[in-house]
């Protein structure tokens, strides 16, 4: 039995979504057990609750010696405020656990990866149910953690480097702060959603900037990009390229990473 | 006669409103004589033209002996990629000369200060003729450049350490790059405009962990705030505040500066 805590360093979910999810599981995969933190339903503001209770959640999770794995709930924003106190009080334990989610979660993946604790994993969330086709995006992760690959990215079969995958946003934010890791000879998967070509642009601006000595850059999938008044005058994949060549990253092509249903699996490293 | 050079770095204006502003000149401060580079009007998707149709006007610009200050047309994006070819091209002249701006301008003024290149100004600009009340801003810039510093920010008056102003998402973006200035010892302002609360706080945090040593950060008008799905649960002042706080600078409360027809000036230095 592999025994999944269930967390919510961002945002909430409902308590609806959480029992699907739960039904999911129970229905398709008898090995793992799902136990939802009952912080993932708390809010306060913006947040499932406040950074002390959603810190101290975090913590529970990680260091339960009775859990195998910890999987965020959901992004939208909120992990970058408690991802280092938190993991500086993690024990022993939480070194032995997988930590699964993405989007806003990439500050706690990234800071794990930093920190070399765990095995961070950027992989869909419960929170993704609601999403056209999310039962997909769901039991892909569930599969990974029952011990079935086949959702991990493509491109991971032939690739020699270790690699990374975060949203766009998220990790041109960890530059340069507490949380961000040493990317030196990775490749690294980047995807966005609901940002403006420019901001996009912008975006690379400050990322590529930051990422000295990687082994190269894959783009996933830019989506929900809003209509400006006017056309930006390229795409997300000539903005990636054009700010790789800049800075002399090799732009080695499309990643299978993005804020949908389709969205697959990378264990950083 | 003081002889200012326009032109676009970011986005393009219309000949109308550079017709506006040349008469507001003209009837109003004789000493002044206003140029708009023909670059100003040019439109290539999102840009007032090509990377390197407005690197060269800016050149043209700042190399020009003729010229006495060079006032950026408006904001929008597209600074951050000609500000360090650019500044690469500035002969001694450039060094004269006074460079006034904000919003995405904001790269140049951040990158000339870095390379202590001219005087850096922040200032409304000429695109600001159309906001409500714009009359005024562009007003005020104009009797600056004719030795009327009344429309200073009020605390530079007994402010004894160096300052820089800043749009919140540019400094954001600069920071670790190639165009950021040094700005230990000076008092930061910043001003955000049409940011959700939440892009704030992940701005802040950001920001903040690369302002080490500086002597304290006020802060600017966060308007037009996007109506999000629920409350953020905090103010701009209180996200200041809490960012300040966590990395222990000095939070010396609000600065006149924004996105809109009061936005002071502010001198770099």
């Amino acid at each position: 039995m592999t025994r999944i805590a269930v967390c919510a360093p961002s945002t909430p979910i409902t308590r609806e979504d959480a029992q699907t999810v739960v039904a999911l599981a129970a229905a398709e995969f008898p090995n793992l057990e799902l136990v939802f933190h009952e912080q993932c339903f708390a809010i306060e503001g913006h947040f499932a609750g406040s950074d002390q209770l959603r810190l101290d959640a975090l913590v529970d999770c990680a260091n339960d010696p009775t859990f195998d794995a910890v999987w965020f709930a959901r992004g939208g924003y909120g992990a970058c405020r408690i991802a280092e106190p938190a993991i500086a009080r993690f024990g022993h334990l939480a070194g032995e656990k997988a930590y699964l989610g993405y989007s806003d979660a990439g500050y706690l993946l990234g800071a794990l990866y930093r920190e070399r604790v765990g095995r961070p994993i950027h992989a869909p969330m419960p929170g993704d149910i609601r999403r056209p086709g999310g039962t997909a995006a769901v039991r892909r992760t569930l599969a990974f953690l029952a011990g079935d690959t086949s959702g991990m990215e493509p491109s991971l079969g032939v690739e020699t480097h270790p690699v990374v995958a975060f949203n766009l946003m998220t990790l041109a934010m960890m530059c340069g702060t507490r949380v961000m890791p040493g990317l030196a000879g990775h490749v690294i998967m980047v995807e966005e959603v609901s940002e403006y070509l420019y901001a996009v642009d912008r975006l690379f601006f400050h990322l590529t900037a930051h990422l000295g000595g990687v082994a190269g850059l894959r783009l996933g999938r830019v989506s929900d990009v809003p209509e400006n008044d006017r056309p930006f005058g390229a795409d997300a994949a000539e903005i990636a390229r054009y700010w790789c060549e800049r800075h002399a990253i090799a732009f080695l092509g499309e990643a299978d990473i993005g804020h949908d249903a389709e969205n697959r699996i990378v264990p950083f490293g």
